[in-house]
Formats: C-alpha cells, structure tokens, sequence
C-alpha cells in the first residue's frame, strides 16, 4: 500500500491566489504547521471567496454548504513566521454539491507545499436538506473552474 | 462524480476508543463542529496513545511522525457542548510509515458522525529522512491494527 | 513594575468543576499549553454551563453575552496529554453583566495551574444594545456566586 | 464594580504594526471574533518580531519567554473575512522580564477595536528558572519600547 503521492501543483494552476499569514499555534513540537492547521485556510479560502463575491452570507444565507469529505497532501513543511499563498479553484459542479481544491504555498515558490480538497453540498439552513444550488454562486464557482471542471 | 460515501463504522470496529470534550471554539457559524476541527481530535488520538505507551516523546524522540496524507468523511453534525468518543486503529504498518483510520461517536451513538485517517511517515527529527518504524512503536501500533491490516 | 501574582487558589473555591481532555494543538513549541489557548477552556466552561442549565441557546437567545474585558495568570505548565478540571464561578452580577472566574488545574493537584476571568455584558441580539441579563440566567449565576459575589 | 474601560488606543501609539488575515474558525456562533482568538494575533505579533530579528529562535535559543499573565479589552466586533492590523510595542522591561501591550485595529480604522497585553518572563530552557534578558533580544525591546515605558 504505497501511498499515492499526486503531482505537486504549480500556482498557475490556480485562478485564485489568496495571501495569508501565519501564526505562531499554527506550529508543532517539531516546529512546523500542525496538520489539523490547514484546513483553517483551506476553510477561509472558500468562504472568504464566496462572502467577497456576495453570494454567501454566513448569518442569513438560506442555504448553507455542509463539507461532507476532504482530503489533503503535505509535501513539504511551513512555518510560522512566514505568509503562505492559498490557490483555490473548483473541480466539480453538481446540482447541490461543488468540490474544490486547494494548494498552499510558500513564499515565492512556485510547487505547493501542500494541497488538498473538500466537497460541500448545499442544504436548507432550517431543515439540512439538499437544495440546488443557488445561480448566483453557481456563476461565481463557474469562474473558479479548472479547465478540467465536470459540471452537471 | 458521485461522491463516493465509505459505510459508516461501529464502536466495535475500534480496539481503542477514548472520551474527549468539545470546545466552543469547535462550532462554526452554523453551529456545528467545523470540518477543520476534526484533524484535532484525530491527531490528539495518535499522540496521546503513543505518548501513553511511552513509545514517543515530543521532545526527546530521535524519529517522528510527519502527517504525509489524510482524509476525512461527514456524516452527522457534531455539536459543543457534548462528549465525544474517538476510536482509533490501525490501517497499515510499513518500513517506516503507518496508517491510522479513526471515528468520531457521539454521545452513546453506534455509527460514527465522521470518519477519516491519515498516513506518518517516520524520519530522523534532525535530518528528516526516513527512518525505519522503532521497535517498541511496531508493537504498540501492532495492538492497535484491525483484522484487515496490512503489515510490511 | 513587579507583576501583581495572586493567590492560587484551591478546587474547594469553586462551585463547579468541569473535566475537559487537552488536545496535541494546545501545546506550543516549548511542549507546553500556549497561553492563548486557555482562553478556549475557560469560554467553554461558561457557556457550556449556560447551555446545560437551559438558559443560553446560542442561535436563538435574544440576548446574547459579549465579552468585554478578559485576564489571566499562568503558575503551572500544564501539558496535552492529560486532562485539566476548570472550576468556573460568578465574581459580580450586575444588570447586564457578569463577571466569571476560572481556575485550571491538572490532575489531581488542589492549586491552580492557571487562573483568569472575563466579564460579559448581555446584548440585543440584533440591535447588539445592553439588555438587562434574563430571569432564569440570573437564578443560574446567582447559583455559582462565590461567597463574595457583588451583586446588583 | 463598574468595569474600568481604558482609553481606545491610536495607531500612532503603536512602533509597529503587522498585518494580520483573519480565517473563518475566527468567527463564533454570533458571527465575530470569538474572546478566545485575539491571543493567537497578539503572540504572533511578539513571537514573529523577535524570530524576525534574529533575537529568539524558537527550537534552539537557550533563554525563552513564558507568559505569566495577561489582559485584554474587547471594543468593536472583529469579523472574518477581513484584515486586521496588530500594533505591539513594549511598556515595561526588566531583568528577565518583559511586559508587551497590544491593540488590533479593523481595516482603516484609526481606533483600536481590542487591546490587551501579557508579561514574558524569561527561563533557561532546561532548568526553566528565570534568567536575564539576553542583551540582543533587550535591544530589540527597547527599539519597541514606548515613550513611557519603565525600564530596569
């Protein structure tokens, strides 16, 4: 069971490049960014995303994305003090469900340290059942998608 | 791309499973558990059991755990306040890295409300290339391995 | 300018006493609780207490409790893993606020590892305007009044 | 016991400001900055200054700082996504001691949406008994240091 190493991805790769600072929790007893840590930016890449474009809102949306998986890959350590460059694009557009990935970088450096993914479906903020997704955001995730997108 | 949904896991398919507490600090704006608060639990599971075993020490040990790779899966919203339970096992034992597979149990639930894992690659904490698995730690992980664990 | 340390105090100081399980992201670089984390700890132990007692909903309250102003003293390094017991009790009940005090402590040791508080004024949800705290809110508070709780 | 609710801070009470980016696990349940948070900006802002001028080293140095108390004031919500900037400068240093005070401000805004402070005191690593300011890192905070601050 060799572990599956994807291809680091390049920041080309990405439509979107967010900057983000690091802090000092983000670091372990070895000195480097805990695993757990970047979902935290994996997280704000998204939501930020859709908050800035207007198509979300936290408190009064009707409907809300649920992650219900996320993967990730760690190729090389980062390290607080430093700022990192998340990319987030999307890989997949369904009637309820987007899937995005995420690659983080470090400095000026062109392969991602790190990259990763999670899948939110959409449901009624009340009741949690799937919902469509709304157009609006549909459009705003149509101009975060790969060349390679799957859209349904 | 259907998003491919693993079965849900029963308390009984983990050898170990222990009690942790929720924070408020784990809901997020729609008050549940934040999809990037998971990887602590799991993380705190790891480390706790190999510190209790007295199989690794965050400060001293000459070979550690780098998280190379993880995952997870949502199935049921976990809420603070509330306990939770969190098992965990063993998936794989290589050369020099080793798969752990965890659940997260609500209160006295069956069926896990997130599953996930991730794979540790052992390397020398100084010059960080891979060393093989220590001894003690093998065993320690061995008791921990489900049925179907593969052992290199 | 010689920091003002106060007494430790001692687990038979407070009223309520929680039992909550540190995680690996606790500890900072030093292999100690970060400072910055306590405060996680501490706004559990209220909230939850509120929760518990079916006086706090914290998507629904109408009024909802701000914290102000905040403090802390660390004695006593306390370490993940381990559990910690949190005693909370009410300082000052005042129209609209409330002042908590925490202590921490590891194990079975009867001095605090740490110690703080911090004061919550009670808003309109909405209007985010100071509200008198609720009925029942009171009748909960006034059960976790240390002896010498000023009240109002 | 009216809280005593100190003067809101200007940047230009502040030598250094760092832009920080806030991430959505930021956010409480009632939408802002949660209380517990604002402790992981301000350590950053100590702990990032010090690495950055090669005055602290958080794996090898042989003096390091631990917190013994701290403090804060909340004025204004904070929320994510946004930027803040930190202002840190020093307001007391001793033998093996040094207090740091803090204001976060939102955006462009001239007043300080939260300030607070917190006391390093410096130990030996190993032995962890208090030890004098190395004289580099004492150069350093007296560069931070604010007009009024105590100097021993």
């Amino acid at each position: 069971m060799k572990a599956l190493r994807p291809e680091r991805q390049r920041r080309s790769e990405y439509k979107r490049i967010m900057a983000m600072t690091t802090r000092l929790r983000d670091n372990d007893a070895y000195g480097h960014m805990n695993n757990a840590v970047y979902g935290e930016y994996f997280d704000t890449a998204v939501n930020q995303t859709l908050i800035e474009a207007r198509v979300l809102d936290l408190v009064a949306s009707p409907a809300i994305g649920l992650v219900v998986q996320s993967f990730a890959h760690f190729f090389e350590a980062v390290t607080c003090p430093g700022r990192v460059d998340v990319g987030v694009r999307v890989a997949y557009i369904g009637r309820s469900s987007v899937s995005y990935e995420f690659a983080m970088f470090r400095d000026s450096e062109e392969l991602a340290a790190a990259q990763g993914g999670f899948t939110h479906v959409y449901v009624n903020r009340e009741t949690r059942r799937p919902v469509e997704l709304p157009g609006p955001m549909r459009d705003v995730l149509t101009e975060l998608a790969a060349p390679a997108t799957i859209r349904v």
